[in-house]
C-alpha cells in the first residue's frame, strides 16, 4: 500500500512515519506540507537520517488521489477545506484533526470558533473508536479520528454508563497529559524552563473535547447529561490519563464494574482491564497502542474512580488513525501497532 | 533562639535548615537522629559544606530540654513515644509528622495501621493550620503540623464550605504531588528510571490524608460528609495540586465564591486568590510557603473546579512549620518565610 | 526460535523482551531468574500484562539447554560461574555483563573487584561490537556483549585512531548517561528527588568500562595509550552521549575525518554520519539500534571534537545483543531491530 | 536603595527580583521595559502576585538617573547603546549581558555578530568576576558582569593556571547548562516535547564565552593559549558543570591541586572546594551563589579533570550581580544572597 501524510512535520505526522515504518503492507510513505515544500524531511528531523531522505511534496489532488491512503494530521480548520474534494475520488481517508468529529456544526463552530464543514460531508464521516464503532468503520468513506483525551475517557465509562453501572448526570472527569500533546510548534505553554517541574491545569471547563465525548456518551451509551472535564498539563513529553469519578447505581459492587469493563472489552486486543494493582500510570502504555483500565469503588461514598490511561500520541492519535486504516482494508487491526510499551 | 531538628536527614529536615538558616531570630540549630549519629551532616549532604559541618547528635532529652523550639520530622509513629515527655518541660514543640491530628484514636489506628498517641496528648495537640486555628496555635502546648494535602485542600475548600457556597456532601477531590513527598528512602516508587516521564495514580482511597481533610472540615465548617479523595505521583520532585470539584449552591455565582475567598484571606499573607488566569501551575509557588487558590464555576454544570497549588515542602510542611513558630513566638508569622517562590 | 532470559527482570531483560516481540523469527521467550521463580512477570510489570502473564522460571540446565539462543542479563560476576557449563552444549550464549569482555583477568579484577573467569573461556569469548568483529561473532561459541559506553566511544573513535587521523595519545573522553544505566535496583545515586534536575559527575576515572575501550583500542586500531575518561549522570531515562577530544594529525582535514567515518560504515545500517547540523542530542536515536556520529575540527586549535549519541538500552545493550544474535544465525542484522527511534 | 531592572521580564530580570527581595538594603525595585510598558508585571508572571503588581514602565533617563543602582538584564547588543548615556551621571551600572565584557572589539563583533561598543566605555568597563578582581570593582565606573560558562570554567581553572600547576597550552573544557540558559523566548531548543529526555551538544567551537574566558585566562593567569571548549544542553531549568581536562605539570600532586584551590579561595565565601567525595552535581548549588569546586588526578594518564557546577542564574548571572553591587557599596559582599541550596 501507498500512504500519504499530509501535515508531515507535526507530532502526528511524525508519530505515523515511526508506526508505518514496521507496518508489513506498507511499501511507500509520502510526505506532503503547506508550508515546507522541498525541505528534505531528515533535515528537518534528524532522527530520520537514512530513512526519510525525501523532500516534503506539496499538496496535489492529482498525486494524492493515487495513494491507497491519506492521513491528515493538520492543525483543526484544515481538513474542513482540503478534505471533502478527495471523498469519494479514491484513497481511504483519516483524519486525526477534530473538524468532522462533531455531527453538530454549531458544536465545532462554538468550540472550536471556526467554520464547521458542510453538513453532507459531516454526515459522512464516521467516529473512528474501533472498540464502539468497529462496523461502520469498516464502511466509512473517511474516519474522524477521535481526539486524545476522549479516547481514553470514552473507553473507560462507556460501558459502565451504557451498562448503567454508574450515574452518567453527576460525572467528574478530571485529566492530564503530556506536553506534546500541545504539538511542536513553540510557545510559552511548551517552554521548557517553565513547563518543566510544573504541573498546571489550564482549559478549565472550555476544552474543545468536551464536546466530542458528550456526543459519543449519548451515541453509544444514551447518556445526554454534561460532563465536568478539566485538562491539566503534567512535564512529561507523552501519557494521558484520565482519572474519573461517578456515583455508583444501587446494589452495584466494584465485581460487577470490573466484570462488565472485561466482558466489553474481551475481543479488543489494545484495551487491557486492571486488578488488584497498587499503582496504574501512563509509562505502562507509553509508545504502545493499548488503553489500561482500572476501577475502584470507595465504599464510604459508594463513588467509583475510573482511571484510564492511554500514549497520547499512539492510541490517542496516529496508533488508533493506524487502527482504524488495518479495519479498513480488512486486517488483523493489531498489524504494524502491536509493540510492547516502553516501560522504562 | 535555639532550635533543634530531629530527624534532621529527612527532607522536612532538610527544608527546615533551608528556611531557617534566613530566619533573622534563630542563632543555632542542633541536627539530632536516631540511626546516624556522628554522622557530619555535610558529608551525607554536600550542599551544606561549610554551612553544616557538626555531626548529628543523639536525641538527649537533657540537651533537648534546654532548647527554644523543636521541630520533630520523623517518619508516622515515632513522635507518638519522643513527644509526649517533652511536652510543658520547655521547649515549643511542633511536629510534621501524623501522630497528634487526628483526635479520634480509633482513627489513626485505622488509616495509619499503628498504635495511637495516649489520649491527653492527644487532646492537647493543637492542629497548626494558621489560617484558620491562630488563636489556639498562640496558646498550644505543642502543634500537630498539618499534612501536605490537608494543607492545600482545606485552604482551599473551608471558605466555600463554612460559607454554604458548595455543596459539601458530594466532594471530589482529586490530587497531585511531586515525588518529594515520597521522602528521601530509595524504593520502587521513587526510583527515577520508572518515575520520571511516569503520571501515576496510588492508594486511590486509602490516603492516610482523608481522616485529617475530613476532620477539619468538620471542626472548621460543619461539613461532617465523607469525601472522595484520590493521590497522583507527577514525575517533578516539588509541587502539590488539589483539584476539586464541588456543585454550587443554589443562586451562588462565581463572583460569591471569589469574595468569598479574598474576604477570608484577606488577612493571611500567604493565601493568593488568583482570577482572570490562562493557567495555574505548581512552579508559581516553588520553594515558597505561599497557597495560591482558583476557581471557576462551569455553567454547563453548575459545578465549581477549586484548584490550590502549593509547594509540599513549604507550605505542605517545613515553611508551615515556621510559620506556627512565628506565631507561637508573637513574631511577624511571615518571619524567615517572605521569599519570593523561584518560578524558574 | 526460542530464547531465554536469564535476569528476566533487570533493564537489559525487560528491553530484551521489549525488542523480541516483534523479531520474526523468535517463538517462544522463557524469562527466568535465581531471586523471584514464581512471580508472574506481568504482576512485577503491569505493562506486559496479556503479553507476558507466565511466572518466571528457575535457572535450570536441563531446560535452558533445549534453547536456541541465551541472553544473560546479570549483575558482573554472576555469568563468571552460570555462563561456562553451557558453553558447547546447545543454545547460543550472548552475555550482556562485563563479565567476559576483558581478555586479561587481573584487569577484570582490578577494576570489577571480583574474581575474573578461568582463562580457557576468556579466550573463547568474542567481544561483540558487530560492526568491528563481525566474522568472528559468526563463529563465536559465545558472546560477551559490548558495554555501553565502549559501544558508543568505540564506535566514533575507532575508524579515527585505525586510520592515524587524531593522535591517540591524548584522548579525553567525556561520557555522559541517563539514569537507566543504573539498573533497576533503587538507591539514593537514582532517587527521583536527588536525580532530576541534578546533572552530576561520578566514578572519575575509575569506571570498569575504561579497561574494556582501552583493549578494544589496541585490538581494533593499534592504539595502546591509556585515555583521560569521566563519567556523568544524566536527569533523563535513557541515552549516552559520548564527547570525545583528539588532536588532528598534521595535514588531516575535517573532511578527510568526516569521510574516513563514512567509508568505515558504508555497510553497517545502524551507524549514521551526521554532517551539517546545529544540535545533535540523545533523543534521535531514542528506542532504536542506531549510533549517530558527528565530528568538528576547532581550527584554532586544531583539535576535533567527536560526538557519538546511543540509547544505552538498545544499542548499548540489549539491541546490540540481538544484533549480535542475527549475524549467529546468518539473519540480516537489522531483523527485528530496525524500529525508527521516537524522537518526540 | 533604590534599584532599577531593565529588561525585568526575562530570567536574568526575574532571578534579580528573586534575589533583591531578601536584599536587606533594597527598598525599591523599578521594572523596565522596552516592548512591554504598561504591562503589569504579576499577570505576566503569577508567582509576583502580590509581590509586583506594578506596570512595567518605560526606559526614561531622567527617572533612571534618580537610582542607585541599575541592572541591565537585555539581550545582547541592547547595552552597546542604552548604556553609555549612564556612566557616570548617578547610579551604578551593572552589565549582565555581554557587549562589555570584550576589551578587543574585533573579538566582540567576531564572535557576537555585532557592532562592538566604543572603544573609551570598553576601557571603563571593569569585569566583575569578584572572586579575582575585587579590587577593581569598587572603583568601577560599571560592570561587565561575566557570562554563566566563563564564571564557572574561570573560578576552577585560573588558580591552578596562574601557579602554573597545569598546563595551559592544552585545556579542553566540555561545558553542560541547564535550558534555562536559553532565555524565556520559546523556541525549538526550548520546546519542551524535543528537549525533555534529550541531552544535546551545539554550538560546537563556536560558542561567545570562548574568547572571554580566554581573555580572563590571559589577564589573570598569563596563559595566552587557544582552549577547546564545547556546550551541551542538559535536560534541566537551572545549573551547569564545567568538567575541564588538562595536564598536571611535572611533580605536581592532586594533593597540591586542591591546597592551591583551598588557599587561593580561603576568603571567598561563595567558592567551596570539595574533597574525598564521590559525586557531584549542580543540585548541591541549586538556587544559590556558591560555585563548588572538585579536582582529581589520573595517575594512569597524568591529567587532572577539573569540575564545577553553579547555578547558571545565581552565579552565572544575577547572583553575581549582587555580590558585585555589594562590593560597589562596601557591603559584605554575601549581603542578601547568602541562603542556603535548594538541594531538593
Amino acid at each position: 500500500m501507498k500512504v500519504g501524510i499530509i501535515g508531515a512535520s507535526g507530532y502526528g505526522g511524525l508519530e505515523l512515519i515511526r508506526l508505518l515504518h514496521n507496518h508489513p503492507e506498507i511499501e511507500q510513505i509520502d510526505l506532503f506540507t503547506s508550508s515546507e515544500v522541498g525541505t528534505v524531511f531528515s533535515e528537518k528531523y534528524p532522527h530520520l537520517v537514512t530513512i526519510h531522505d525525501q523532500p516534503m511534496q506539496a499538496i496535489e489532488q492529482e498525486h494524492i488521489r493515487q495513494l491507497d491512503t491519506v492521513f491528515f494530521s493538520t492543525p483543526a480548520g484544515v481538513t474542513t477545506s482540503l478534505l471533502p474534494p478527495l471523498v469519494g475520488v479514491g484513497p481511504k481517508l483519516i483524519d486525526l484533526a477534530g473538524d468532522f468529529r462533531l455531527k453538530d456544526p454549531s458544536l465545532y463552530e462554538e468550540w472550536y470558533q471556526k467554520d464547521a464543514p458542510e453538513m453532507k460531508f459531516l454526515e459522512k464521516s464516521v467516529y473512528g473508536l474501533p472498540e464502539w464503532n468497529k462496523e461502520q468503520i469498516k464502511e466509512a468513506e473517511f474516519i474522524a479520528n477521535p481526539g486524545c483525551y476522549p479516547t481514553a475517557v470514552l473507553l473507560s465509562l462507556l460501558p459502565l454508563l451504557k451498562n448503567e453501572l454508574i450515574d452518567g448526570s453527576q460525572l467528574v472527569i478530571d485529566a492530564k497529559s503530556g506536553v506534546s500533546g500541545a504539538g511542536n510548534k513553540p510557545s510559552a505553554v511548551t517552554h521548557f524552563s517553565e513547563t518543566n517541574e510544573n504541573f498546571s491545569i489550564y482549559k478549565l471547563h472550555q476544552h474543545q473535547h468536551i464536546p466530542e465525548i458528550e456526543q459519543a456518551m449519548n451515541l453509544f451509551a444514551n447518556q445526554p447529561e454534561p460532563i465536568t472535564f478539566t485538562t491539566h498539563l503534567v512535564p512529561m513529553t507523552r501519557g494521558i490519563m484520565a482519572t474519573s469519578y461517578a456515583k455508583v447505581n444501587k446494589q452495584v459492587t466494584e465485581k460487577q464494574l470490573l466484570d462488565c469493563l472485561r466482558e466489553t472489552y474481551k475481543e479488543s486486543p489494545f484495551v487491557r482491564v486492571l486488578t488488584d494493582i497498587q499503582k496504574i500510570g501512563t509509562k505502562q502504555v507509553y509508545g504502545s497502542n493499548y488503553c489500561d483500565i482500572h476501577v475502584k469503588v470507595d465504599p464510604r461514598t459508594n463513588r467509583a474512580t475510573i482511571v484510564a490511561v492511554i500514549d497520547n500520541l499512539v492510541k490517542g492519535a496516529s496508533g488508533q488513525a493506524i487502527q482504524n486504516m488495518n479495519i479498513l482494508y480488512g486486517l488483523d487491526e493489531t498489524t504494524g501497532i502491536d509493540n510492547i510499551p516502553s516501560f522504562i
